[in-house]
């Protein structure tokens, strides 16, 4: 079959298709294993074959899968629970099923708030240079990358640009409801925030009753080492909007709020959203990720894949010019951004699979529960393929 | 545990909780059990633990959930191409996470049309009074119920609403990109359209080259009859919305066109959309329904379904004023809108599960491989409720 007879031609595809997996092991149609540091793009948390969450699907197929929130799903409710109980605030959840949703919820909501809690209604909302929080039309817009936005126009009025959050907080006026941001910009650049910019902001929308909105759909459920990275920034943002990782591959999104009294009966809602089987295995994934957390595996096996980082900036200075990111959610710099798809290619060749960010990042996101061996084998995976890179360069 | 200690009060829930399910009964903590006529809105095609979906789910499962669209999906590939084939038209097909999410990717489609293939860019899309397109800002502003609309402005520019297709007709101006809408309302009343102005609708759209787009997120999936209600109106869209029914639970979208060369990579995307598993059970569902459809015992127990429902229009005339509906997509009217909690909630009492649709209709969305038996002891239980809530009436 042709790939893209029955498709859009949405994808710039790598011809490689993955039939199993174990653990951070994918093996592809041929038998050829690739050690993983993608994870499906930050979803697979789990990595592949997890035993507990494949027991976990098998016994929920069997019982029900999904019914409607006309009824009460318990399933949901006790995820809702779980996920409440972790980030250590006291918020409610909404469930539906991907990123955008979540974002798309969060900026309904901060609108509905703007709309009605003040006398001159608000409704902007300040986003980040580079920053990345859906496909839809209204996540599209809260995209700050004008690259982007060609074609799909007319797009709601209320989105504004910051180039970093000090203009963020210089664009901060009478229509102003909420600032919208990644701690870390997952697809620009791996860039981390300053953990006292964000303070300073968090305090001055505190002050004037406006909402501080993270989106943690790359960086929550671990990926920076606490449950969420707000954690780590120590703020108590009003709304979070999780997904990737929750449910290990099933598809799930959640946008949790302190705002309880903002949203009534009709005014959102999905269908699919919060069923039984993407909560229960989000559950059983999010208690799994909090012992191996609590165990302290998880940031022991963080310092073991950045050493790897760092040796690489030290040996490779001709190739990397730094590394960004946190916790299991890292970038390596390259100096020549021509680079980026020769180093994608030759480690997929090698067996190792590696991701772009921006235009000059090679991009890291394992499984929050690889191993060291997994590790120390697709680094050396890794390796090669510099080393082949360089050794074709002298040929040149 | 409270219900809405940790979920954000936005569906109003009946008290009940299901905890497994058999084919088209479901069973809530006491063990009680229920006839479904209402398969989670439309979602559990094929019911409850189905012994094939749950075995492709278990093996799924152990090999692998979900890995990046930057890697072929064999499954989505054999995916899109199963439900090109079925739908009979020349398409090629986006997946993504739920019904909204496809109407957004078709609106996006539309747009990039409508601002590059023509001359003096287009951009309007006119929806149809009492639609429902989904819960995102753009959907929202595409669902023609305005009282739906406060709160969550401001919103995209370029949706038009007609009161129905002849004025959707008169409405096609300079700037129309195109005409959206569902053939069945399944939100707002189950409201079939007129198969002649459907295709006169078509005719004056082509001769225009503007787009006909058809929602089939309830109708589609075998719900009508037909794999898509399409076929039965013998039209052929341009862009195609799918959902609901697609993995009996599992949370998926897809967004179908002819329009081969409009998108680019890049142009749209999902992190979720297509995966291993979610594409993996919808072939399977698929597989299961054109066997069942083509053994012709769909269509005879949507005719016994449908008997039942003339019965009760007939024998209960001071409830009921008619039946509306198509397939396996089935309404009540009542003469009382006052009566419509009332009915849902004593069949729930008596053990049936029925929704509800627009201010004065009973609707009933069974799993389409429902029993004879099932639908029989399901009426029977609807049926006893009638009479109870009959009786009560006349002891007032």
């Amino acid at each position: 079959m042709k790939e893209d007879e029955y498709l859009l031609p949405l994808y710039k595809r790598l011809d490689v298709s993955f039939v199993k997996g174990k653990k951070s092991i994918l093996y592809d149609e041929e038998g050829k294993d690739y050690v993983d540091f993608t994870s499906g793009i930050g979803v697979n948390s789990l990595g592949y074959a997890n035993k507990e969450v494949v027991k976990t699907i098998k016994e929920q197929a069997k019982n029900i899968l999904h019914t409607s929130n006309i009824y009460r799903i318990k399933s949901q409710e006790k995820c809702a629970k779980k996920i409440v109980e972790l980030s250590n605030l006291d918020m409610q959840c909404f469930f539906c099923n991907s990123g955008a949703e979540s974002n798309e919820s969060a900026i309904k909501l901060a609108r509905k708030y703007g709309n009605t809690e003040f006398a001159k209604a608000k409704y902007k909302i300040i986003t980040i240079k580079n920053s990345f929080h859906g496909r839809t039309i209204a996540t599209l817009k809260a995209t700050a990358q004008e690259d982007k936005h060609k074609f799909f126009g007319p797009y709601p009025e209320g989105f504004v640009y910051a180039k970093d959050i000090n203009e963020a907080i210089t664009l901060i006026d009478e229509s102003t409801v909420a600032v919208m941001l990644e701690l870390i910009q997952g697809e620009g650049g791996i860039f981390m925030q300053d953990v006292h910019k964000i303070k300073e902001l968090e305090t001055i929308l505190k002050s004037k009753k406006l909402l501080l909105i993270i989106d943690e759909v790359q960086t929550g459920v671990y990926r920076s080492g606490n449950f969420l990275i707000s954690q780590y920034f120590g703020i108590k943002p009003d709304i979070i909007t999780l997904a990737k990782g929750l449910s290990t591959g099933i598809p799930i999104g959640v946008m949790m709020t302190s705002l309880k009294n903002i949203f009534k009966a009709g005014d959102h809602g999905s269908t699919f959203g919060g069923n039984h089987m993407s909560t229960t295995v989000c559950t059983k994934v999010l208690n799994i990720l909090e012992e191996y957390s609590n165990s302290g595996k998880l940031e022991v096996n963080i310092k073991y894949f950045n050493n790897y980082l760092h040796y690489f900036v030290d040996k490779y200075p001709s190739l990397f010019l730094q590394k960004n990111g946190w916790g299991f959610m890292q970038g390596l710099v390259l100096n020549d951004e021509n680079k980026l798809d020769e180093i994608v290619k030759k480690s997929l060749k090698k067996g190792v699979l590696v991701l772009k960010s921006g235009k000059n990042i090679i991009r890291f996101l394992p499984a929050l529960n690889i191993s060291k061996k997994e590790i120390k084998q697709g680094f050396e995976r890794f390796e090669s393929s510099l080393i082949e890179i360089l050794k074709e360069e002298k040929r040149k």
